[in-house]
């Protein structure tokens, strides 16, 4: 009986857009305001599928608990109030873009994520741009 | 041209989490706050998904007059208002975690349901933990 | 690396749902209020999922102003604060429920996607009333 | 013990803005869309605050109950799914701008609701126009 | 320069309304569904409004630290996953009404309080009923 | 007839919390992470509100697409994907709090709207925490 358990989370970031293999112009025709060298930000919301059996013990596919706690060292206290370019190495060499950062968030939890369960992860940058990943 | 149609419901409950099978101790660390016996609450937002192919006479997939009645019937009378441990029988001898509730949900509705639509239910305890039967 | 990305849009439009093979009655008690020869209206919300490989150049799937853009001139600036059956061709024939509008929004977004995203329209008639397309 | 308690609502309904002593030239310039003779829609949301000392006996202010009525009675039956201009009489020579709307409102649940409270409404046309009577 | 300054929080928690001096019959006529002797529960949303002086040095009207800190425990640790009838010595010989909860609150709160800053509270049972105290 | 009408807007800045005043230490023990000098951000969410007579010529108090554009103008226009304290002059010499950015939103739009109407702002700088001024 598998069942999908969601749990959402949230932090805020600044960031910005940028190639550093590009241009000025560039930079600015591609990503425009995104591209503002002083940075702006979000409140970026989460929310973190898992799938997986029902245990018939607990009824509980995953601890809540367990997996709030893992969304929260992994994520929200590497990411929570930082500059995404400047003070998280995982964008080091990766522009921060929804799209890059919720693949990375992915990683990061899939890689401590007991393999007996897939998972999925959506990224709120706005409430009117997200992203999903894997599709 | 099949067409995914989602109507929502909702109900208020109380619950307890807790497996007659354990000590008091062990119920207490696996379920924490939960295992109150007496009992906490939610107001449980219900999503339901319905699959099938669009009527040409109608343009629906489903008479949404008739699926809100259905919800009504089968989940809203049976657990609105009703501490789900105590007065549903369905969880007499169930333990009415999320991933149990949502499986009885599918299940109450799909006996119901002409068998030509598919059918997925998600469940909302709080508007951060939420599940989804089938995945 | 494949990633879905969203965007939501809205647009307020009247409608009324009707046969014009059936008679009156039939029309009125299939259709109900939704039938009133007057019409009513509905703040529609749109999330449009787009599904496509990361752009290692960019971190974008798709620039969300090109996607913004595309769902403004064929979706918002057809549909919104007009009358979905008097003033819009698409439903010249066709009856405008939710259903059949999320399938019109599809296929006039498909015409003019770059094939190589997979696309899926969600519409909110209401809050608690929405349809998705294709399942 | 005074407190204010809310309860909301929803209807669905066209309407037109139009001013008939002016020309269809300056109603276009000031109405814009929202001239459409055809009409367009909306899903309104409307919250009713009433205020009033708690009932020792009771722990209310009002039963929610008679207050739930009491709306579907004087606005949800009068205006969901009508066209404001056509079918609803309050609107016969009364331009419907949610402004007005909000007034007629409060003046149907004024007159039937015990002079001992007092009466606010608010009214979302759409999530990010509303208006509130009395300031 | 006076500022209001919001904080919200949320407890779950089960609850029955019933008056002990009155017969079952006449609980039952008042109360209906939310007297059930088993307990019913809900996810209250709790909104907390703190109106003060912008202090020149912070910028701030009071510390959402402190203010978060405060309502965590004066509220949510002893009302969260509880049973406020049985296990909330407040609601002892007071009916858990929305009304009679949000003054306990506000109560709470306000003896806890700089006096220097006036204070409001807001509780949400459901999303379509809550309350307000003072006036 | 005076009614009170709102209108959301939305920016989305980069901000640090900081007092040149003070030493490393005591910013970062009062601000905490909010002191990171290489910022953060949100997606700030604005509330406008004017109260005004309704004009019997159209039924409107203010004519929103005016007022939306004055939010345009004045605030997003300003803010939006900027970098509150390096790029926007009102905050050279001002802590960016949410208590003060308020503060600076109204005072721009007071500049601005038509002395007969009534003016208060609500800013949402996460969902949990919100500004108003005046009270």
């Amino acid at each position: 009986m598998k069942v999908s358990v969601y749990r959402k989370a949230h932090f805020n970031a600044a960031h910005r857009l940028h190639n550093p293999n590009w241009s000025a112009e560039q930079n600015k025709r591609i990503f425009g305001l995104c591209n503002n060298p002083n940075y702006h930000g979000h409140n970026y919301e989460l929310e973190v599928k898992v799938i997986g059996e029902i245990d018939p013990e607990t009824g509980y596919v995953i601890d809540l608990k367990v997996l709030k706690n893992l969304i929260e060292e992994e994520v929200c206290q590497r990411f929570d109030h930082q500059n995404l370019n400047l003070d998280v190495p995982d964008f080091k060499n990766l522009n921060p873009t929804a799209e890059n950062i919720v693949v990375v968030i992915w990683q990061r939890l899939r890689a401590k994520l007991d393999p007996k369960f897939d998972l999925q992860v959506r990224l709120y940058e706005t409430p009117r741009n997200y992203v999903e990943y894997p599709v």
